[in-house]
């Protein structure tokens, strides 16, 4: 329990911190994208492609036209609609062939990474800045103030930018919400009823 | 490789049979009944929902507005819509209980299935009879003729529904073609381009 | 932007809810079925399905004998098995199946939801409750002091349990990495290469 | 109807001349290739991923230890593992790139396809080859002797691969049930409950 605790508020530091790192100009640029585009496309592996899953989720919750690449009934991008890359590392080879091939046909590209100069990010049309973890945690729990100083970090691998991405991305649906003057009922009427 | 062989001779002995078995009426009425619904949803599970999943690719190539159900982007169906449900024994759960929902909200129901009488099969608008296996395989195969009599099957469990569910769906969506007047180059265009 | 904003402070003061609410028994119990089960199996669905996902995940690379129910490659489920069960209301029908099944069979479940009385924690031998959304968010948030008193929450739907339910889940994981005497290079080398 | 036997017609006489077109050679390589890996992964994209989907359920039935590349729990393919990867054009770029990782870990690569030449065959260390389509269909059918010179495919795309490969493997099946001297009711016993 004591380490649950302890890496739960290593990742409730590391949200915090995110709160205040986001980058207006780029949260706008990318809502507008969104509600411009004539679809949305999604791009994700691993566990970013499980949270670029739950977002999309939320866009057909919001009427949105949405398509998962890699899922069954997703058609080709055109010029017209948008892709959405999630990727902390901005390198994962599935993603960046997704970026390539749909920036062939002129579809816009949105890219959410902790590395602005990634592969992944150079193929961007719009950016969106992340902070994933930093390698030594020397976090000053402000939940915790008995954990200090520099400790090895509890959340492995791509962990803090994925449940970052997860936070953010549910944050810019209730901006949709708001810009779209959706109600939770008309989400609600959409949501699947079977699953 | 002799194995493999009897297994494939087995298995087109079987395509055959199939051939002679499907009714016009029950053919005709899912084709019509894809061809009205304002959106085509379909449920399977296991490879049954691999085969399911593989038609409506083909649909969604066809430009009819498909959903699989449990997919992440799937709305909720409607009464204008149609739920295709394919299940060998036609009491696989999921199957049953997606089907439930549906009729619940007045979705039309096809479902595919060897057995007429089961419970999927008694929500159903329409049903497709498909053959699978009879349990001790008789079949005189004309194909290789040293291999007469009974043997055991060597297409285990739901095998033999399940590629008769694929080779129909699949020749089912060249009737559609014809009706539609889709040309396949009009196919490749939506074809997915990233995956 | 702002709105993105709000939004993000009402879930991290949810989640710093989250984490004095968690109690100390139905951790532990929790961890210790996940230690001493022979393999675990994993199922939710809809978001909750993706969170159980990302979980299954970071087990694998623990590990951990898992399999996500629904997957291609899953078995069934025996008597020295773990099912952890996610399902914000309890009443999800495709994990309340699921725990029935297994129940049928001998294996252990953990609940993971927001109702301890619901059907789905009926079926439980262990149960972890993480707070969801209250009806009305009243939250007096401790990040943006302008926003008090009552509002209409701007996480929709079970956003608040997801998001919850993914940082305790990856919480969890922290525990059983120190428990199993993992370290981060362990996990890395089980990581999918291909994705 | 009348379309929809025309194609099926089609597609079992392709299936028939894909019987005879076996190479002897080739299949049993494959099936000692799959016999005598630590663990198979298998890889393919749109409908020829679903079919290797099908295919990997009923390696896990006999026991066999596989997983599905791009699935929530697949870990890193090693040495001592195979690949089996499907691909009708052999250029399929999520095949090619999942081959070129795995070949880099020295993973042995099986490469299912209609085009041996194609970039993923060269990456291979067994080929099977599967008939595709001819651009041009001509096949006097065996079944309906009303139906005889050319006339445009009723199967369009990749449809005679797919289906030829989901044959194809489910014969494989068939041989490796005898080698492994696995009866179907420990098929049925390791076959999913919940699904």
């Amino acid at each position: 329990m004591q380490e649950t605790r302890r890496a739960l508020h290593e990742i409730l530091a590391h949200l915090q911190g995110t709160s205040k790192k986001l980058r207006k100009r780029q949260v706008d640029s990318f809502i507008k994208a969104l509600l411009s585009a004539k679809r949305v496309f999604v791009v994700g592996a691993g566990r970013s492609g499980l949270v670029v899953r739950a977002f999309a989720m939320r866009l057909m919750h919001l009427g949105i036209d949405i398509h998962v690449i890699g899922e069954t009934i997703t058609p080709a991008p055109r010029a017209d609609d948008l892709l959405v890359a999630l990727s902390g590392s901005g390198e994962t080879s599935f993603a960046v062939s997704a970026a390539k091939i749909a920036k062939r046909v002129g579809t816009k590209i949105v890219v959410i990474t902790s590395y602005p100069r990634s592969t992944l990010a150079k193929l961007a049309d719009h950016i969106v800045t992340l902070p994933g973890r930093t390698k030594i945690a020397s976090i000053k729990s402000y939940l915790d103030r008995q954990i200090v100083g520099e400790y090895e970090s509890l959340a492995p691998l791509g962990t803090l930018f994925e449940i970052t991405a997860l936070v953010f991305l549910d944050s810019v649906v209730a901006s949709l919400m708001t810009k779209l003057g959706r109600k939770e009922e008309e989400l609600r009427a959409r949501h699947a009823t079977i699953e």
